[in-house]
């Protein structure tokens, strides 16, 4: 977080950083909760405008909530644009893009007609959420989670490429054998269906009528049980190697011997692995 | 287990205290196991009051059984209120409340009409199993579980987050892909939808039509699929971090160092790691 | 595996003994795979035998084949019996059991009418299998896979007590908001439905319909899909910790040292770390 | 990669091996992205025929990409064959025989009418993909995948074993106690049914009626939820171990002891522990 230059009225811009970017003064803490509330009610707002009987009654409320949150996160957006010493880099990092993408599609819809596909984008709010949320205790835990599975993408890539193809091999072996009957009408949806069935959804609207086929969808399920097994071993092993370097990071600063800077001795060494100095 | 003080009739209360609080004499197990009973057939009839079929034949069983359970249970709660040695602090324990929420529920049905919506708390008297069950082992065992709970609350709380956040957004996306047909009425009713499918529930009641749809159901799958991986991991090696520390404290008790008192070594050591005296 | 005593007809008996009972020689081989033929065969005909179709066309077959393999079955049990130098130990151990119940069904429906209840019992003939696959390699995987299951049986109580108790509770609450509506007509069978979502099996023959039912759905799968993160925990910590038990034994025989008989050596010490002798 | 012999054309050939087997020139990655495509693009023709309202639209587009992919894929399979030193080794080696069976459908289809059977073999192209994904890190990794679940393969398959038999006897047993309703039809049905619990797919299309009926399920749903932790626990040590020894084995080329030649000492070692000289 680097401080803001001081051109103009250094005092109340340097007072509005803390605020708006900060998390430390009372007065951060309150701003960060009534953004936080904010942006909760405007993605409840969307949500249940989508519910007819809700929308069709409160039709000016939603209209009014919806124009209130824009201006709301509009000027937010200004205010953290003009007070922020690096105005490019925030506009264009990711929190960045969010924040504007949570004002324009209701501007959008004022020129074009029929905007409601922009519904999703409006949904997408949410994620400012996680900027709050970026906090101390939080943010050590999520880097080990996505230490963790950053570590083991190849090896789920591998997996879930396996996992389709026999999606895709069992989907057309079944599309033979149950025919048109029973709900596989075509290859793409026997492999829906094969996929719904693998990852153990499974929702019964296509389902295996003949004996040959329940007994081939027997054999995938039993397969899809087995296979389960394999993503969580990756991600429980990387987990586990992600905690321990954490806890060895932390120590490390600790444990570094002055005499010849070798890091990693164990929590209650006293001497040196490497060289025998005291620590 | 604090010892009861002894003002009036001290012996009298003292075997009482051993009977209905301790777990070591005879009386004391058969009084828990006569409990056990109590609360599991209280319960059972209060599950089974709800089947019409059966209340409307045996009406008078089940007025007779629940005034004889809750007559019962009030009289334990008073006599565990009266001969602990601190009745404050009993009262307004976990199991305290628990056992008193036990008995309330049927005496204001005396007062209140319509009082059906007790029945909640009536079932709530299940949990007081667990204060029988609280014994030795068990005990033992279940604070590993809670331990390692606790210790990855904010890795689950995270993912979690995340998890819903994946569910809105997928949800409402569908809501415009699939339409109003095929049961994605609604965003609210299309995000119930998108947890049914990333926690593999997949009841079927709502499922996608379209070929997008399904396309894009299917990569939601193969993500839950994947995602159920994460808390596994996460509980996983803290289970395993938790058992190292509850060995380590066990052992810890023969591995103390006679002469410098360091804790923690191996099962095998002879000599201290710490000052090199003999263990 | 016992030696028969030899009173009479010592040489005969003991061949047959090495036969029947014995895997090593190419005669207790065969003795095994038709066995396991028989087995397999006798099972399929109990199956197949409660499809209609199937049963009304091969009334005959079905009826030969069920006396045919209960004879031979017979045969097997007496000869066991008469061979075995102990056979009251056999006749009450957990296979001695099986093998009797292997005969029995059929005989009784000569005497009882209706005799279709012991179908159960026949089909509990595949147990049978699981003597031959007693070899070897399975042996030694399964006592690891079994003694992991074995030291975490309280853990496992405990998590399926919590599941249960979760199931009654949440089940209960639905009862009373969903209504009779939409399948959950009584307590015992809103619990059946609690106990569907947080398994993640989810049939879909009762789903909530209201939107209070649905959040509170929503909260249960959510709450399911997090919870069985915990004996995947309980399990794999066992399992790591009894493969490196095995380990540990296999090698700790020839890791014995001789000066001070310390046993679980590195595979690769050289020095004992107890006395420093020469392994 | 043996390098091909160099009878006739030798530069010419050499060049192609480089192309075609190659992958470490820019031609040689420009023809794997174009196979890529084509088996991609060819795959997906197979699937979209099957779907009537496409298949009748675009009858002769279907007709024409079929063989120009068929004639695509015999040129390189000549190719393959033509230019590699081995031609025998290649041919009957996995990927030769999957090469092949990427052609052969289609000629068949001009001599065997309603060849439409063959479009499994067709599907099988897909296969083809992980040749072109061979490739360096997805290479590793899929190692360490391979190596956990064959080491895992007898613990796997006493875990398929014990949970056809819980589905057999299960099954059996819901089939007599929901008698022909609610879609117990039949022993296997039943068992199909069982499979479809345990592993908690749960189509719903058959599911218990009778009280008796759903209590046996619930206790069949739990088991499957606890019993789900094995295969989980089983792969996930596996997966720790092979990670450990791909390690060791990445550090032994460094930790390799100049004077006997030991292997596998810890990273941070200064002597060899065989015999103490300085690494």
């Amino acid at each position: 977080m680097s401080e803001p230059d001081f051109k103009y009225f250094p005092r109340l811009r340097n007072q509005l950083f803390h605020i708006v970017f900060g998390t430390d003064t009372r007065a951060g803490k309150l701003f960060d909760i009534i953004l936080l509330w904010a942006i909760v009610l405007s993605v409840l707002s969307v949500m249940l405008e989508s519910v007819k009987e809700i929308s069709e009654t409160y039709d000016t409320v939603f209209f009014i909530s919806e124009w209130f949150f824009t201006i709301l996160f509009t000027v937010e957006y200004i205010l953290r644009l003009s007070i922020t010493a690096k105005p490019k880099k925030y506009a264009f990092s990711f929190f960045g893009i969010i924040d504007l993408l949570a004002t324009l599609p209701t501007y959008i819809t004022l020129f074009v007609a029929g905007g409601s596909y922009l519904i999703v984008i409006r949904s997408i709010r949410l994620l400012r959420i996680f900027r709050i949320l970026k906090l101390g205790r939080y943010l050590r835990e999520a880097s080990v989670l996505s230490n963790a599975l950053a570590a083991s993408r190849y090896k789920i890539f591998i997996f879930l490429g396996a996992v389709f193809t026999l999606a895709m091999i069992m989907g057309t072996l079944m599309y033979m054998i149950e025919g048109g009957e029973s709900g596989f009408t075509s290859i793409p949806r026997s492999i829906y269906w094969a996929i719904v069935t693998i990852t153990t959804v499974g929702y019964g609207d296509i389902a295996p009528q003949t004996v040959l086929g329940q007994s081939f969808a027997s054999m995938l399920m039993l397969m899809g049980y087995a296979i389960i097994a394999v993503p969580t071993g990756i991600v429980t092993s990387e987990i586990a190697q992600a905690e321990k370097d954490k806890k060895k990071e932390e120590s490390s600063g600790r444990g570094v011997c002055v005499a010849c800077g070798k890091k990693g001795h164990d929590d209650d060494a006293i001497f040196c692995k490497n060289c025998s100095a005291k620590l």
